[in-house]
């Protein structure tokens, strides 16, 4: 028999991949022109061609025993530093080699981070609509997840009810922006507001509250807007990166978290995550693509597909009758589902092959996300679907 | 500030790990020429050159949205497929790519499935002397450590404290053969045993326990001796794997576990492990190295590097006055201290620049580990040294 809890996570097993799994039946079934599949954050873009060039070279030039071996297991020296120094470069940031542990992704990086944090019982704030693997992963150092409800208007965070929120006991915030499913880029004055009431937290209380900042989506922001770099507005924020995204790599498991030497107890932290990357069984970010690291550091974000999708995909919907807060990152667009149910409403949706996630697997019922890491094509079939899908609602409801 | 039970990994944390680090600036202090570090198990022998061959020729003929993309959690079909069938042809096992989940090497492998299989309080049984990781990889889950005492005659596995350890709560045990520390091989008549004992407590408490056998060195074995595929001879056996030693590649981070349909609440463990891997942060294995694996399966692991290294170790050991049980597998040497006090003895080697690990940090005090997967030259040096520092050691005693 496996654990209680894992027969739970089967059970209610991760929404987002289950509909990955259909989406691929359905295009056996149907063939895969006529399925709409914007179900997962799987990048349509592919990796830059130059990042085949890096490895080759890795290969080519580098020791075998270098390349494939151990290391220590915060990550390459060389490769931390290199890291350190882009950031300093674009944010006047002041990072040295060892305030950079590499990481197996965000997802390796957050449950380092939260591992190294957490005391059973200590509480982590996260806004809704939020990426639901945060349950988890706090969940997985016996932490307790408080959920900031979602504000619908412009889906900036609800600072209000976080301010009645925190206590003596909070120990982190997840913050992810570009976000993770609205879209939506938190804006300087945001980010200014929140940092202050989380240092007006932490004086009250006497305490450390680390805001944890998820940003896989930095590179995909358009109409050239401001993504604020947090740890320049509080102290105590710790970045976690990954290329999945931003490089089209989301299979290599790469990526970083940068701990700045101005966070409270930063060398514990900094100690904390280098063995919490061992004893969790990463051991070391993979050694391959964690070298060619230092190579893409250089590369462009082509974000320009993405943004024709966002355009079209986003004036489509409106057309159709759809309401939804215009994105400027990522490449998701949080929708109002026509029916309060939005379970019901992708069951409805899969009738027309389109494939997208109910808001409620981002606790955030009545809303369904779009993922428009898609090819162009699929966008412009996909939309006479949904036309016909909201006619179908106004037929149902007539 | 970090966790309470971060501050005592990170106080604690690895002796082997600070020997890494110890040797690395004993080697800028004295020259790497006049430093003797057989403190980690980092594979001297360079990775197969195919290896390279491999990657590139993925990286030219495979598309780079599927070579760096996402997969399904458990991984790519085709990869899990190839292993299953190796595995059949090998060992004439029965398992299908379903029964393969691969993994961020074995230390992912093994906190998959003991997240997949732990409730807390549930025992785990282990046979000292043991990789001291899984005392922190039990942990991780909740789970109670139970350690058998070792049985320092030949380090075969104290089978009857076993039988008087086992519970109702056991719900797994541990075993890694060939061994770290001792390099010994458990012996078909072992396994059998084991296995009668462990079908025995199934009966006896109405529970399933399983044996999760974790098999770095299964490549790695000398003098021709039979390594039996512990699956054959009990059911609720799970394999897992690396390509860590065997093929020298210890920071790629790759492996699988093999689950099979005969082991008890297959399907459950399975779909758990599955969803394990994606909520512990590891998502999949890596997918460039996790391609390559298929072309990998055909390499041979070329063992003579370590056998000779073995045998003039071994031989110049016993020559200077030392005693060891006659490693024939791993790359380890589990030597007994000529002093009591085994960290005693690990602090006056490092006076004459041999860096060994003490024994209690495998849970048998009184014994050092060697790891021989050095460069033969390192042998030649160090072994005038091993002899000085007994005999220094005798005239401290006189």
């Amino acid at each position: 028999m496996i654990s209680k809890k894992m027969r739970e996570h089967v059970e209610g097993s991760s929404v987002i991949r289950a509909m990955f799994e259909e989406g691929k039946r359905l295009a056996e079934q149907h063939g895969a022109e006529n399925v709409y599949d914007f179900s997962l954050g799987n990048p349509s873009t592919p990796p830059p061609a130059e990042i085949n060039d890096i490895i080759n070279a890795i290969l080519k030039d580098e020791k075998p025993t270098t390349v494939h071996g151990y290391m220590s297991n915060a990550g390459y020296e060389d490769v931390r530093l290199a890291v350190a120094d882009s950031l300093n470069r674009k944010f006047a940031a002041n990072l040295g080699a060892k305030n950079i542990i590499m990481t197996t992704g965000a997802a390796g990086g957050l449950n380092v981070i939260l591992k190294t944090l957490l005391d059973p019982g200590d509480e982590v704030v996260v806004f809704a609509p939020f990426f639901s693997e945060y349950r988890i992963y706090v969940d997985n150092y016996g932490g307790k997840l408080v959920v900031i409800s979602p504000n619908t208007a412009d889906f900036q965070p609800n600072l209000n009810e976080l301010e009645e929120k925190l206590t003596s006991r909070t120990k982190a915030l997840i913050v992810n922006s570009p976000n993770n499913p609205t879209g939506v880029v938190y804006s300087e004055e945001t980010v200014k507001n929140l940092a202050g009431i989380l240092r007006r937290a932490q004086k009250k209380f006497g305490t450390d509250v680390y805001l944890l900042t998820d940003e896989p989506y930095r590179e995909l922001a358009y109409d050239g807007v401001f993504v604020p770099y947090i740890p320049k507005y509080y102290e105590n924020a710790i970045v976690g990166y990954s290329y999945s995204k931003s490089l089209s790599m989301p299979g290599d498991r790469i990526g970083w978290l940068a701990i700045p030497s101005e966070a409270s107890d930063s060398e514990n932290i900094i100690d904390g995550a280098t063995v919490a990357n061992r004893i969790l069984g990463f051991v070391n970010a993979p050694s391959l693509i964690q070298r060619t690291v230092a190579g893409m550091l250089g590369l462009k974000t082509d974000v320009s597909g993405y943004d024709r999708n966002r355009e079209a995909i986003y004036g489509g919907l409106l057309e159709a009758g759809y309401e939804c807060v215009r994105p400027q990152g990522a490449f998701y667009l949080f929708v109002k589902s026509p029916i309060g149910d939005d379970r019901e409403f992708c069951r409805l949706a899969k009738k027309y092959n389109i494939l997208v996630v109910p808001g409620t697997a981002f606790a955030c019922p009545g809303y369904f996300r779009i993922a428009y890491c898609v090819d162009y094509s699929v966008i412009g079939a996909a939309l006479p679907k949904f036309g016909d899908l909201m006619e179908g609602i106004g037929n149902i409801s007539r």
